[in-house]
């Protein structure tokens, strides 16, 4: 897929249909502050329901930027505790609260994030008006962590300097698609859902009305999008994003600093564009460029001659994923 | 002093003379985060160095804006621990250290403030490059907690929810203004500066050269500013804040909501005001508004009911203190 067609499928997108699954950049950045870069964060949405990895300072100010209203969020996926990807947490946190709140929110990421945040709410004298489920994340095992029914999340280690986790979205099968040529006029449109979702049409008395074999066929592939910030080259890791269909991947270094890359626990644009060729992926999103680059078409440049489908981590851009 | 002079005088400033004393709003908002306006930070200038004053969210990014290196910031003073006031310092901590600071940071603040900061580095794995010396303000004693050639910087008690205190500016007694024209014109800069420094030129065989009293005036009067946020209308207050130059003092609320503004230990325009009448202070700048409000207008008519000399605090502006 081109970058033009991705353009006009992202604006198509904009309708939100049923099964819609994207993830939107909202910083991109690396730890340095710059002036028109953000520190990371991402928001995935499925449907009407948005999902906020990583939470850097600001975060809930690109939120409201984008029209993406923190009050909607439900789940928050943190991957470590370098600052640059969680200090916008405790804000978003105390707005929420602020603006009176009452929803469960749940909280997902490395042991020590209740601590900073538990100290702080403490040293504020602030109450949460609403239940705040913290779950810490294995650091070692791939491990589900949300079980919707349209969608799961699941935890993906990775090496850094810290304890650091990725977070893999996938789909649960898609809806069937209905074969409406071939259903009677006034068919319900309960009946219609029914066979969508993948069950018989039965009469109270046993009679067999629309068959889903007959009626439907598969639906779309089931989406899958892995996010995976902050880690050096890792070997297990292309197991475990085998075969999403886009894999975020960071790219601190173009291949000229590999060394530097390594020292830090951090990864290239080759290096990132090699974990997607050998896993398999649909497409690469690359970000998370260290301030030291101005431009980043050499990303690009370097991603490509390895994994052609790749893209760059545009703030503010939507990208889809179904 | 009318707007058009003071903006006159704000540019003229820009030529930073020696003795330049100013105050740059980074933010003016309140708690509630909303697009185009910022939690609270100050920042204030004395010839070449840089006091901040409160860190709220996204503080670091404001003085890249502004051009003030965040690199040349030694003294940071932090009023009170509810997030808006301090969410932004962990980050612009981290970002210092992460650009290879060594020189010290003396940070002031309620108790508490260093068990965070603490957790935060601990959680991250990080070891600061450079000293941090952090002084605990006792909140009901006005304090000396900077005492530096040219300014010193004291501690003032607020009434807030939470422990909070405002920070005072007093510049020491300013240069003596030179009689140029009494002096002969092959004068030695270095007699110059003595002079100015208020010391007679006394010749190494005894005899004086010129004394201060012939070849000087005094100088201008010392200069000083009092940054109060945030507190409900507080009596001792106006003692404290006595015969100041520029008060800033926290409006959240119009008279409308008095009572609202006492329960939540915030203030109106008109309280504000109130106290810069009966402290006698040169000018008055009112900020940290509440988002209720869509424009602040009606907080300047308020104020000027009761003190005229009053100012919107305006985020990204310098004002002149001496």
């Amino acid at each position: 897929m081109s970058m033009t067609e991705d353009l006009a499928a992202d604006a198509k997108a904009n309708t939100k249909p049923e099964g819609h699954f994207t993830v939107t950049i909202l910083g991109a950045g690396s730890a340095t502050p710059m002036l028109g870069r953000h520190p990371t964060a991402q928001v995935v949405t499925y449907d009407h329901d948005h999902f906020l990895i990583d939470c850097g300072e600001g975060t809930q100010f690109r939120l409201i930027e984008r029209k993406i209203k923190p009050g909607r969020l439900q789940h928050i996926f943190i991957s470590h505790l370098h600052g640059d990807h969680y200090f916008g947490l405790a804000p978003l946190l105390s707005s929420l609260n602020l603006s009176g709140r009452t929803e469960p929110m749940y909280l997902y990421g490395p042991r020590g994030l209740d601590e900073v945040l538990t100290t702080m709410f403490r040293v504020s004298d602030t109450r949460l008006g609403f239940p705040l489920h913290f779950t810490v994340v294995d650091p070692a095992t791939p491990t589900v962590l949300v079980d919707l029914p349209q969608l799961t999340v699941e935890s993906i280690p990775l090496e850094h300097r810290i304890t650091c986790s990725g977070y893999l979205f996938r789909e649960k099968r898609g809806k069937r698609k209905l074969l409406r040529e071939k259903l009677p006029a006034d068919v319900s449109v309960a009946h219609m859902k029914q066979l969508k979702a993948g069950h018989d049409v039965i009469e109270e008395d046993g009679t067999l009305l629309y068959d889903v074999a007959t009626y439907t066929t598969p639906g779309p592939k089931p989406g899958s999008y892995a996010f995976c910030s902050d880690t050096r080259f890792s070997e297990p890791l292309i197991e475990w994003v085998k075969g999403v269909d886009v894999l975020y991947h960071e790219a601190t270094f173009l291949d000229t600093h590999a060394e530097r890359a390594g020292e830090v626990f951090h990864s290239t644009a080759r290096q990132a564009a090699s974990v997607a060729r050998q896993a398999g992926v649909g497409r690469l999103i690359i970000g998370h460029f260290s301030s030291r680059y101005k431009e980043f078409s050499a990303f690009l440049e370097e991603a490509r001659t390895v994994f052609d489908q790749t893209m760059l981590a545009e703030e503010g851009r939507t990208y889809t994923i179904d």
